[in-house]
């Protein structure tokens, strides 16, 4: 069932979904990052040289799961605090968290791009099974998740800011989907391909991501063949002669 | 002329202005908060009583000019960062804020809230002199501003987290005027009465301004009163007992 | 031997041990908790329920061994910097730390929290391996610690905001053992139920640990049963609906 | 009337006030480091060569006042949070600060130290005026403060981490009064001299006060020696030949 | 004196010191920029077209004396810790802070930039009053500063990082004088430009200084117009509209 | 080839290289240091009582590899960033990364040690693999790294701040080799003795290592006996008297 046609869950108001599907990548495109490896890094030397704004640090975004590499178009979204006090809303339970209509459009292979809150969890236990059950590839979110357990135990994938016990639940209200969103300085629209590794986050505009690849695709080959060299035990002095004139891991 | 006749500046598409004019607090509210002084403190202590959140601190918040207290309803802008490279946009001369869009539909007394870009300038001198002209009584940003020596000598006050030089004409957007935002972890909706002064800002939801207006009021005079038993000269241990009873300034 | 017939270990004055022994959880409490598996986000929504602060998160006190859950009564103690100089502390050999007194005082189950010094160790190898033949469960530190391979290696694991070489034995006092104290904005009071897992610590008040085991104990369960209920593939749509009416992971 | 005759004002538990008064410096003392005028660096200076530890910069710890320079022995107040919900707390007014104690014990001269605690107001305006009227030099505090005009306006300088108009009242606990503290690093005891001014403040243990006077006068005198010869207009390359036989400013 | 014939102060080798003189800047040229007023702002934005990096925010690199704007070229020091301990070197007098020997260099008009040491002092009041009597502009730091009270005395202006009483003499080497620094992520080379106001601290390379101050000086124009067009009165959108043909302060 | 008849790389002038090999260490020594196990901690408490600053903790300086210890004499870089802007030399292939001459350069058994930039990458995977080919123990390095995933494939583990995918091929330059560098505080001299492991690094002058490895053998070998008794289960109390006597880890 394509997302334009599903029932919504209602726990964000409908006008607030600003896309009911993300674009989809081209034939090919998901595949061939995922060709390139650990691509976070020749990625970022792409979007360097073309003058794009796009990558984020593991250290900041750590990942929940090592050695994990994740490729996906983005579904975005945006979070914000609540006003009223914790101890009213969870006495009152009054839960405007929506992520879940999130998971209810997303199709095989998304992302969930959260521009969250600092602090609290922006995703749960429950939420990364559901995430999985449906086929994506996991999650990056600025702010904290909660029950890491949980999302390592179903093998979903996390690149989060922070970790806590404190529940979003009665205290963040999911105010859009698939907006542009402001990810610690680096902005990320709907369908923008995500590259998430043990280094770091990409985040590559859908317009410009045949030529990303094809340039990554380029770089990847011209390093592959550098470590071969280093293997065969040519002088430093040599290696670098080498590298004066080609693309390299640095 | 009444904003919803004013024209647009064009700066930003028509649909992410949320409101062309910000709920007008009842007669006398505005006065009512003046009346008490530096209120910050008492109007904080107001919101625990209610269960609100909604109190900022001066040394995160800090404000240009030393000594100023103002109040009014806040007129909201939502900024998040650019996509190309600075050094492109710049040369290209790609100018995507619209705060100039706040300051058109601002009328006096508004103040304008920006949840805005760190370590870039949301908003600089002209802006703030145009806000001046305006009869704005100031503005609270989360972010940088620039040109403090400007803003100051037009007698246009600012709290904001950071100070920098740099610009944000090449660097933000500006996608929302009078939408709901996130001033780090507290929610502010535009008409919201802001209290700003030495000690901080406080953000009162419109709903609930006269009810406490009138509780900030008692527990003013009850400090005024403690203050002047204090002058009189009897012992702490008098004082004390004197302030089980009553709210005060701790 | 109860703490109370213990020799002392003279490491601190027993003016400054507050309670020889924390009060004991009632039978089947810590039981109760164990079973729940990784408890600290279900307790942490009982909290928030109960209008109890309590909460630390895991990327701020980070584990020193992953997927270990314990559960135990507070054992505190806290530190505060010497005065003079580490470098003439060390060549004197002023070691005033006293956790070991802690050690000495801990009854299987225990669990050490220190309020600590940051930038310098609260808790070595040797003491780690002491309080793991004691029979403790683990221990929760705001400062650093050190030899963590050696606190691996005998398996007990240490929540603490931070790892450094430097000792704390020329630079801390232990100042007071089973004391009230400030964990990071959390107040712990001896004999608080402990919780710790890799999302972060939980601190229950013993009087209401009963209460708070009940509540967390049903919504346990519920959300075991939602999480049946996705393996099932109903859509997001039903599995939201469901969640309007139950307490949920988020 | 001497602290010890004093009723107190039962905002705190007399068990929990170590000592009634802090003990008094000899006659001169205070005097003689007033003399130095901007005191903080040359006592800085003093302690380094004794091995002491006991600095701290005015760029963490922010005087209200600038252009203040204070000296007087610490009156000690250890603040830590409340375990109950600050809107439970502030509805049924559960108050537990008791810095009013500390001011009911003051002698005129001395200086409030706080190890407060973060984001929450430890001291307010009504305080500050309490404790100005009670003859205190000012205060030095860990932590927040608010009604930073009223302080001001009262000629109370003090020195905090931070400003927030978030009250204490309902989450902070005074638990101990002229024990010893540790700001940031520095262990503070009652009754040691503090120096504070435009740079930062030193705690100098009364115990050494005497010699790190008379060292911190002969530094000052060889530094303002210094100056004059340096307005004299030698040159700089003769200047520091001077410097390399004494003590100077750097 | 030129700077090549003095004799030097002896407090650091002289193979450390790069360049006896700093390149001197073309007649006009700092007068041009000082024309300008406060003009971190426009030879900001004038660097962002250029692709040029090279600013720092004043909420990070704070004035110590507000109001004040100085333009000259830059003088570098580096500075970096010793290894002995600070009691050690403090009672063995091991000084080896050679900023006397840039102020001995300095020419009429320089600029001292400091690439120094956190959480200690790179400059005293001695050393400002020193730089003052040389006809030294003031000085930018990159790390603490002291004796505040004593440098704004003798209205000499420093853009430090950080305040503390702690002083660098015994735990701070001077490594190098008119070499290359990096200041908070901006290269600074002897003789570049600095331009330093409340906004913050511009440095601009000495080979681009002339074809910046020709840009700057076209949009200080363009600005002053605008804000003379703004004082007639014209409403905002009519502003907007100006603004969209020409530079502007933002 | 011994480092001085090695051709050099190119990519840093020659005059920038302070030493073509750093100081050996005497026969035995890096053995014995390797034969202490962790040693990281016993280390820096010998430096403590020689009144030695060399320590960094592996929370600031995080391992990319858990459970290695390395030891060996530092070979170390300094990188500052360059002043044009990235987008430009990234498509100029302005690259001025020279941590290759240090592979070059380094003899089998070597720590490389950066003092680097923030934010930006200052080795990457096919460097690390490089360095792991000459036989270099590892890298100290503040600042960031990238390709992770690599370094940790080839068994060459890192100690560095941060971790990101954005290349410093375009942002850095290397401005030194084998000079004195500043790391977070540490002074580090090439040929210093590095000793790294999962509790942190410390930096053994050369000439103090002989020194420093007796006394740290010594402490080692009080500890494992510590460590026996323990294991023998005498009481706690009894532990601690044994420590009053002797070298302890804490």
């Amino acid at each position: 069932m394509a997302p334009k046609d599903k029932p919504l869950t209602g726990k964000i108001d409908a006008s607030r979904i600003k896309m009911m599907e993300v674009p989809r990548p081209e034939q090919g495109l998901i595949e061939g990052f995922k060709a390139l490896g650990d691509a976070s890094c020749v990625v970022s030397d792409v979007l360097d040289e073309l003058g794009i704004t796009g990558v984020l640090g593991a250290s900041l975004y750590r990942p929940t799961i090592a050695g994990r590499c994740i490729v996906g178009p983005a579904l975005t979204v945006r979070n914000i605090v609540q006003r009223e006090h914790p101890y009213e809303t969870a006495r009152n339970k009054v839960n405007k968290m929506a992520e879940f209509e999130a998971h209810n459009l997303a199709l095989p292979g998304d992302v969930i791009v959260i521009d969250g809150v600092v602090g609290i969890s922006n995703m749960g236990g429950i939420s990364a099974q559901t995430g999985k059950r449906q086929g994506e590839a996991g999650a990056i979110i600025s702010g904290a998740i909660r029950d890491v357990a949980h999302s390592r135990s179903v093998d979903y994938p996390v690149w989060a800011t922070e970790i806590t016990p404190v529940t979003g639940k009665w205290r963040i209200q999911t105010v859009e989907i698939n907006g542009d969103i402001d990810m610690s300085g680096v902005r990320v629209s709907p369908g923008d391909i995500v590259i998430a590794d043990d280094t770091g986050v990409c985040f590559v505009p859908i317009s410009r991501a045949a030529e990303v690849l094809r340039a990554a695709t380029r770089k990847a080959q011209l390093e592959q063949e550098k470590c071969k060299v280093i293997d065969t035990g040519i002088p430093v002095y040599e290696v670098t002669r080498f590298q004066t004139d080609t693309a390299h891991k640095q």
